[in-house]
């Protein structure tokens, strides 16, 4: 097993605790700005946020929509920058999430929904940015700079942000606690060792990762790192909808990574577990008594999809130096992705 | 080439022309209902349904933000279903889209969201049905009954059905007269011929599917046929979010269907196809100067993603009679998916 030294990837991942202490500890800050924007007067929330950062939107959605109750539009950016038909958005609260703060896309989409009418919160890293600027507040990622393209500790910190706002909104003291954990679980995950999967990757046509409800945003997630380091088609999807149809496509070339929480969505999702089984598919599951992959043993489902993320990139990161990939430069990719 | 006689899946998709023919038919009993929706009281419209019916509200998600500047939820069941935390919508507009009006996470959504206020309407092909029940208002597919188990004509219906609403609530002339001369275009897209694509499907590891905005929906539901009929890994990201990671996973085994539409969003396809020519990758464009595939020439953006369902299904059709995949009865399918 030949491997160079450790990548900015590597490295990132292993800065996530401290990203997340660091945002914990800004609660008073944030408990401030939840406080300014009326929840109580929005119809719904509209998040806003492309690849990594629209994942850590699909996490906040199930948050919102189960501790807030209130609906949830993930933004298609298009209907502002291509089409330009701004959208009646009267007191609605839109989240937008970004980590170099400076898509112009997520710009316009900001400056759009704040003229509308909507109580606009940017979630970034860079915090002198044109998003920050556009929007009315601003949560910081607190993750310092990023130097892999492939963003780690900035997708973990988003999602405790947003999750810290939530806690907030909702006065959720079981998720605020669970946020307080958080920093010891991502440490402590940076021992869990999930090279099982290796060998099927290395073989795989195509990888499938799911979940359901709170994890499935971290399935999105690892499904993308596995397409832009490690160049693998994989595709993700609920528990839910694999059952109409893409479960079709399994197959022994076909390795499914399943991460399960242990809630109320656990039943769907040994169900697809216990499928997989009897079709001898490859199987890799985090969570449960069933766990074929090292895990901490659950704590909170609010935040362990975000602990999954840990050993996920850990793996993916220490694949591609083994194939012969720089983790660090996926092909065809740049840090700001620039789409209008 | 060896071919069995035609599929329940082949004559059904032959009957697409006719099923929007009844539902244009029908516009004055929508004009009727949409009368009585009161959507200027709505702060958002939610879209619920899965699989296929999912993506006939991708499609209907971006006629609605850009006709109605109405935010649109996709709504995710398993906030009703598994985590029993209904939503607030307060005036709402929520459309259901089931194919069979029988799956049980959708007469669940559509009764928590007529009691939490929300205006409900069905768009389904069995009218008597437990989700049409549920619902205030129904609006007809006009399908007939539908014996493949992959949805053909009822996906193009449900389109149909649903910008038939949006015309009425939008009072969309152009709309309109372009769902009026869907039928026929309909009628003559059953002549392309799509098989330039067979070959490079018959060696794929997995096959990417694009487009952007009206085009999405189409895109999705390609990806899924390939899937379910084929066995095909096959995924679909809007040509903005392939920029975001997924595209540094093509390669000389990954072909790439593009739909292009003559709308503002032709400019970010067309990037997408310059860059796949650049890397030498498989691409079969549909639409545009430099369309590779048979297409009849551009009619109207909101329609035109609708009648490229027809050459696609078609093609997908065919081949699994060659591959000797029974294009009725997938595997591990059923017609009515019991999600809960």
């Amino acid at each position: 097993m030949v491997q160079s030294a450790c990548s900015a990837m590597g490295r990132e991942i292993c800065e996530s605790a401290d990203v997340v202490s660091r945002i914990v500890g800004n609660r008073r800050a944030v408990a401030e700005i939840a406080g300014r924007l009326d929840v109580g007067a929005a119809p719904l929330v509209v998040l806003c946020g492309r690849g990594s950062s629209g994942h850590a939107g699909v996490f906040l959605r199930y948050l919102i929509e189960t501790r807030l109750h209130l609906p949830v539009s993930a933004s298609a950016p298009s209907v502002i920058t291509a089409f330009r038909r701004p959208l009646t958005l009267r007191n609605a609260l839109f989240i937008v999430i970004s980590q170099s703060g400076r898509s112009p896309d997520l710009v316009a989409a900001t400056q759009s929904a704040r003229a509308s009418g909507a109580r606009t919160v940017a979630i970034v890293n860079a915090v002198p940015s044109p998003v920050a600027n556009a929007a009315e507040f601003v949560i910081p990622i607190e993750a310092g700079p990023e130097h892999s393209v492939a963003a780690t500790k900035t997708v973990v910190g988003s999602m405790a942000a947003g999750a810290e706002l939530i806690a907030e909104l909702a006065d959720d003291m079981a998720l605020k606690s669970a946020l307080d954990r958080l920093p010891e679980r991502l440490h402590r995950a940076l021992t869990l060792d999930w090279s099982e999967i290796s060998g099927d990757l290395a073989s795989a046509s195509a990888v499938f990762v799911t979940s359901r409800g709170l994890g499935l945003s971290s399935a999105r997630e690892i499904a993308l790192k596995l397409a832009e380091i490690l160049r693998l088609p994989a595709l993700s999807f609920s528990a839910a909808e694999l059952q109409h149809g893409p479960r079709a496509a399994l197959s022994s070339k076909t390795p499914v990574i399943v991460l399960r929480l242990m809630d109320e969505t656990a039943a769907t999702v040994d169900a697809v577990a216990s499928e997989l089984r009897a079709r001898k598919i490859a199987l890799h599951l985090c969570g449960g008594p069933r766990s074929t992959l090292p895990w901490l043993g659950d704590d909170d489902p609010t935040t362990d999809g975000i602990t999954m993320l840990v050993p996920a990139y850990r793996l993916i990161e220490r694949i591609a130096r083994e194939w012969g990939f720089d983790p660090d430069r996926p092909p065809q990719l740049s840090k700001v992705t620039e789409t209008f």
